[in-house]
């Protein structure tokens, strides 16, 4: 079984280009099949303050109306997409760039307007991704760079959180290749004390994560994380792992791996 | 070979929600493969306008400067590109949305900046068409949708007339498929008398071409559109239809013939 790799970076890689320059760099150095998902950071924000668009967040979550689908749509599939599409390639890497709702590759489900109504934001269905479109882009050699907008079935588009684009497309892949999951954040890794860099776990079996939670090591938003990427693992995902954007590299990434 | 039928709409069918809308229809019904190129349209200005860029033209040709690049790549790649997918998916086309960036599909070369400096603006290199990228979304079923913006060698995006996007397409790809181009605009097809809109030329041939030249008939903006089309038939296009969008239709599409 191939290998792919697939990068998951967010707002702050994608906000501060002295950062997305030096991970792009090493993204392109990462050997064999590879697939970078990015969020959107808060130039979509910025850019609907200029256009006079609102915009509401409910517990850190944008909450996504007409208007700011237009925003989000232009910036991320568009902007930012494009930007990483053009920083690759002068690197030699073959990109291409596309989002959820491009050949139907990850169709959605709108989330339901209660209890809270977060607008045109959707939850990719992992048995309805589209495999085929995947694999013609990875067994053609390009490198797929994916914005996280998506598709529902009647064929709206939908705002959709970057972390489960990631964890979508690593478990709908896992029955055709190895699958290597990074997610890319502020921290060096899952840390057992947040205010010390150096406190990096290197390796967490779902027996080991049961403990941490009863010791109160994982809270707020690593639990939801952490959650996620063990169900991506029990869904075939080979690893997982959690670290900064500095780390990625050829020779590996260090931070945390997650392992059945 | 497979006939594909390469259709390009511009900015007065993209400002347009209804008559978008219903050419959108009518293209989902065409059969066999097909690729869909658009203009960016006037919302590119608008939004500069907001974001407090200023839209500088040229002979009618707008200057793209950084920011204006920023615009334009946001809008046509983003904005534009993904609601007509949108709305193509919702009509049950596998409609899959790309700029000429993206896999390297359509390389161009910046323009230079004498006589006039234009900014990031770039002319397409039929010989470095990608047409395995084309022909991989082709014969896989999808049916592209194509963003006027390409790329350099050296990966700087680059705006492109949509009108040359759409001629690039058409060549490169009739070595491998039967190509039809069909560009709509405001007219019914190429007029004898510009104010009648009855006075269409059905059919024109090289020879045509030059007699109505020689006649004054064929004047101001038809005549490079014209020697683009003519261009394009001498480079192994089957044929190249001009009328409006609203005329495209599974049974044909009227207007003016151009062919060799």
């Amino acid at each position: 079984m191939e290998t792919v790799k697939i990068i998951k970076i967010g707002g702050n890689v994608v906000d501060n280009p002295e950062k997305l320059s030096k991970f792009l760099r090493d993204f392109a150095t990462l050997e064999g099949a590879k697939i970078l998902v990015h969020g959107g950071g808060k130039i979509a924000t910025k850019i609907s303050e200029s256009l006079g668009i609102k915009t509401t967040m409910i517990e850190g979550r944008r909450v996504t109306d007409k208007d700011t689908l237009g925003v989000v749509t232009m910036v991320y599939a568009g902007g930012v997409n494009k930007s990483i599409v053009s920083l690759l390639r002068a690197e030699g890497v073959n990109a291409f760039g596309l989002s959820g709702a491009d050949g139907g590759l990850i169709i959605s489900k709108k989330r339901a307007a209660s209890p809270v109504d977060y607008g045109f934001v959707g939850d990719p269905i992992i048995e309805k991704f589209s495999v085929e479109c995947a694999s013609m882009l990875i067994d053609a050699g390009f490198i797929p760079v994916v914005a996280p907008i998506t598709i529902s079935e009647q064929g709206e588009l939908l705002n959709t959180n970057a972390d489960t684009v990631a964890s979508t497309i690593a478990q709908a892949l896992a029955s055709k290749y190895k699958i290597e999951l990074v997610y890319c954040f502020e921290k060096r890794g899952v840390l057992t004390d947040v205010n010390c860099e150096d406190s990096v776990i290197s390796e967490i079996t779902p027996e080991y994560f049961e403990e941490l939670k009863a010791q109160g090591v994982i809270v707020d938003g690593m639990l939801p994380k952490l959650t996620n990427a063990f169900k991506a693992i029990g869904n075939g995902v080979e690893k997982v792992v959690i670290c900064s954007s500095d780390m990625v590299a050829a020779k590996g990434y260090g931070g945390t791996t997650l392992k059945s």
